[in-house]
């Protein structure tokens, strides 16, 4: 009998109201894509903030006025509460541009190289450095390399596996080179640094991107070659000794005052749950940092429009950040962290889009071991509901500047877009408005809207 | 007893030998990716195709000199048998480019319009003609409107519809007016025909294609629009009486004799059932066809070369087609269908790659529905095969030139790319190399050989 009154309420009460709600989430994702497909405001933003604000590295003149840029454009999109949250950031500067020339080559003389200074570079004076060139594949080919190394240029030249599938799994495989290498070799008495470019791409585009030198060790010039000059150096390698001269005119200034910009709906009913979207706002300063990181920044900004265009109150609190300083130090992503741990805050969700504009296949997740797998359960539940849309949740972890706020026990996202196209323009000065879509950097937003108004209404 | 014996079996014999099979198949389809990834020779042909080859519209110059480097191509890949298949394909010309004027707004003047004669357009004569605009948002409209389109310039404005995740959706929710509107219309006496471009995009790029009249009505000025300057035609409309003049400088000339270009290597046990791989080798006459439809055709061939750079020697007969005329006749297709059902061959598959070279999503299919269930069904056991190259297999149709196949009762494919960036370009003068990616464009080769490959090994 108890199974039977069961089974009724089961039948006549309980599974309609979740299909209804079902329903319901489906009528209102449908909605929200129309909204975004049809008068998102994403790709105007991304226009101004690339051309009219332009390349804005931290500590630079650009990055103020972005953040003046965000304060001015939240202050109008009706949020709750808007703010700064100060952070100090790395001043570095990369001057004129770099050069590295071979000098000697009994094939060809001397021949410059497209290269690019990277971020956090040593300067080399006027005249410049010049050095054998010694071509490593890894870092502890240096290491046993040794005292060999004193007074060489090392270049690094192990490329980025064009065979994996996931792009971003070729660049996790080379990128160590570029972010450790030049310190490396420094520590072994080398007198620069070439690195191949981080793409799969054979072309003439040299890619920047953060070196890390540290304390004791004095940076020294170092550069990224492109592709085409990587493989030139190399086959000339494997018939003589080259000696290059690499010039760079990199400064390091004092740190500066610098800021997160931060936008706030507060939750009507869970005020106390908190789900964040944002990407950095920061750039390189060699390009107008479209796909890296000016689509994230608008999309996620897109998200609060959605919600007001459509009437949506949510019951959770929605935080909008644009965090300064993801690319050479993550002084943002820091000090946030910091500041919602000390206040014992309760980030429910996080999802950043630092992938490029590119046409969503979904996100990638990770949390706290502890709770991981029972909330990407929670998650995966809403996936029917996202399939129509081309998009799935999977493992893969989230973003740089999220990715701080794991001790909360959220489950953080990360926006994961077709990754075939990224590194082609990734730190590099093609790395434009135009190379963003209009579509794909719409359907990303949609999608990171769609995740949001799930987690609000259910919860995580 | 016989129970055990047949679970004894099954255990130790067959299982090993489906997983052993399974591993082969996996370790082959790796192999597959890593050559068209690292030694892909698409892109090089797709470069030469569209820049040294050009615009290729059937019955020009360009056509003819395509088909000649078809043949060439395909003669130095080690086919069995390499010929040149005749078909009658239509001889249209564009001539001067076509321009459309606002002649009498209040508001702007005269103003021209970025206009571009649809493939079809009947000739204006050079003084262009002239009459008001009647917007319309249907054929359906004007067949209502009837004796009023009289003297009129008739105006397709219904847009593509941009709320569709699928643009293929909302091209096929739209394209009817290209097609058939100018007809209609100059079949109630207009005298010319406006269409809004087929594209999702807000800009100043005018999109041709096809436009068909028929025996008895004579082919009236029409030309397509671009979507900014639809809309503001439109816009004005809403408040004044617009004339407009329309020129073209179109001509039709004789039927010419083509060619689709066809290479075969005979299977090794199963000779009789044949795979087809293939794409459009004719284009617009306004760009490159770089995306319609060089890639397809460079990436059926790249399948062929990787089979013979991997050594695999094919059980079946893999055929690899250009095909000639898709654009405004598909009389190539028609050709080879008529003489491949004529000689009662057997194509138990045909995959056409004709939606862009963009990262494939796997294929969608179709079959004569005796056979079509059971088809699909045994494709689909390669899904798991495919997953990790982001591929899966559903319904949706194949291609315009192997549809015609069916009656053979194969299974018909279609590559599958992301659809979003396609009609950004689709028969516009952006379709150029430039606009191709090559990882994109490879990653499609290297979905088609897989599938070739699977079909090859196990049938179909």
């Amino acid at each position: 009998m108890k199974n039977i009154l069961l089974t009724i309420l089961l039948i006549f009460i309980v599974l309609p109201f979740i299909q209804a709600q079902d329903d319901e989430d489906a009528f209102k994702i449908r909605e929200i894509y129309d909204q975004v497909l049809t008068e998102g405001k994403c790709y105007g933003w991304l226009e101004y903030l690339t051309k009219t604000v332009g390349p804005r590295l931290s500590g630079s003149p650009g990055a103020a006025a972005s953040v003046e840029y965000g304060r001015q454009t939240f202050n109008a999109m009706g949020f709750d509460t808007v703010w700064l949250q100060p952070c100090m950031v790395p001043h570095w500067e990369r001057g004129k541009p770099a050069s590295a020339r071979i000098v000697n080559s009994s094939t060809l003389g001397t021949k410059e190289l497209n290269v690019i200074a990277l971020g956090g570079s040593g300067n080399s004076g006027s005249i410049g450095v010049s050095g054998e060139v010694i071509e490593v594949k890894s870092i502890d080919e240096v290491k046993k390399l040794g005292s060999k190394v004193k007074g060489k240029v090392v270049f690094f030249n192990r490329p980025m596996d064009p065979k994996q599938i996931k792009t971003f799994s070729a660049y996790g495989g080379a990128v160590d080179q570029r972010v450790h290498g030049p310190r490396e070799a420094a520590a072994l008495g080398a007198v620069g640094s070439i690195v191949r470019s981080m793409t799969t791409r054979i072309d003439d585009v040299p890619h920047s991107g953060v070196t890390y030198f540290k304390d004791g060790i004095k940076p020294i010039p170092a550069v990224a070659v492109s592709t085409n000059d990587a493989n030139l150096l190399s086959d000339l390698l494997k018939t003589e000794k080259i000696r290059v001269n690499v010039q760079t005119d990199c400064k390091w200034l004092e740190d500066k005052l610098s800021y997160n910009v931060i936008g706030e709906i507060k939750g009507s009913s869970h005020p106390n749950e908190i789900i964040l979207v944002g990407g950095h706002l920061d750039s390189w300063d060699v390009a107008e940092g479209a796909h890296d990181d000016g689509a994230g920044v608008v999309q996620s900004l897109e998200v609060i429009n959605v919600f007001k265009e459509l009437g949506i109150k949510p019951k959770r609190t929605l935080r909008c950040v644009w965090f300064m300083n993801e690319e050479n130090g993550q002084a943002g992503a820091i000090a946030y962290a910091d500041w919602s741990n000390d206040l014992n805050e309760r980030h429910i969700a996080a999802i950043e889009s630092d992938r490029g504009g590119f046409t969503p296949r979904g996100f990638t997740t990770e949390a706290d071991d502890a709770v991981y797998k029972e909330k990407l359960k929670l998650a995966k539940r809403w996936e029917p509901l996202l399939t129509p849309y081309g998009l799935t949740i999977g493992t893969g972890g989230s973003g740089a500047d999220v990715t701080r706020l794991k001790p909360q026990m959220g489950l953080l996202f990360g926006l994961n877009p077709d990754s075939q196209r990224y590194f082609d323009y990734h730190h590099a000065r093609n790395d434009v408005f135009e190379a963003v879509n209009r579509r794909e950097l719409e359907l990303g937003a949609a999608a990171m809207s769609a995740l949001v108004y799930l987690i609000d209404r259910h919860g995580l």
